[in-house]
């Protein structure tokens, strides 16, 4: 199942989780998969207890990401002046058990994250382009520039 | 830093932390890094602690794993007829924090994993091929026809 979200270009997909009483087998992305482009690379961000990571943008990278440890908010602001969703604010509860799901994010919208649980949570990511500091920029995760007020709980 | 072991073809690579106090960056595999073939898929496998998942084999795929969470106990069995390590076992303990890295596992080599961890572990998976049944082999952890008991404790 495939759900496009409020964000123009912003793709959300449930994701197989196969028990096993050994631990369990957590899809994430197919290169056969709709949502696969090209392989830049796939790497991680832990996010700690109470811990906000934001706001990141990249100008060209596409990410497809998954929580497959602990659970987050994932909070999205379109800033692109051309985009139908233009000054949309979207947000995600992603992670385990019960909202497993790979999110694909195009480039040009800013983006954080926040712990929801009271473990270190894992987001994987696998994108298009492998990291170039030249094409990321970022902003403090208080930034008046974007309407969106972190909850510091 | 890229060092071959004792079995042919297997290779270990150091990956990088990158500490935060919000949570570590951890690198994984980029496209142009010279154990990139092709991007097959990518999925996790957890390890809850004391569990076992042995034994497995494929006739094609290319593995590249790396333990973003816990530590596990990953053991090799060479049977290939014609490679120049053909009966040897290798164990390598990968995980956090002492031990993060990227073991690039080719095809036609008997595999297994055991938690070292009091915690759930995590194996993420990089393959050069998407999951095909066709291409896996499997045999009980305590088959008679490899040359290694598994510890228990």
């Amino acid at each position: 199942m495939i759900e496009t979200n409020k964000i123009e270009g912003v793709i959300v997909q449930q994701l197989k989780q196969i028990a096993d009483d050994r631990g369990a087998v957590l899809h994430m992305l197919r290169g056969d998969s709709p949502l696969f482009e090209k392989f830049g690379e796939v790497y991680f961000s832990e996010i700690n207890p109470s811990a906000i990571k934001a706001w990141k943008l990249h100008t060209k990278l596409t990410q497809n990401i998954s929580v497959p440890v602990g659970k987050i908010r994932l909070v999205i602001y379109d800033n692109r002046p051309s985009s139908g969703t233009h000054g949309n604010i979207a947000e995600y509860k992603v992670g385990r058990h019960d909202n497993y799901c790979l999110i694909h994010i195009p480039p040009v919208l800013w983006y954080g994250f926040q712990s929801l649980d009271t473990q270190t949570s894992l987001i994987a990511n696998c994108t298009n382009l492998a990291h170039d500091p030249s094409e990321a920029q970022s902003m403090p995760s208080n930034s008046d520039e974007i309407p969106y007020q972190w909850d510091s709980a």
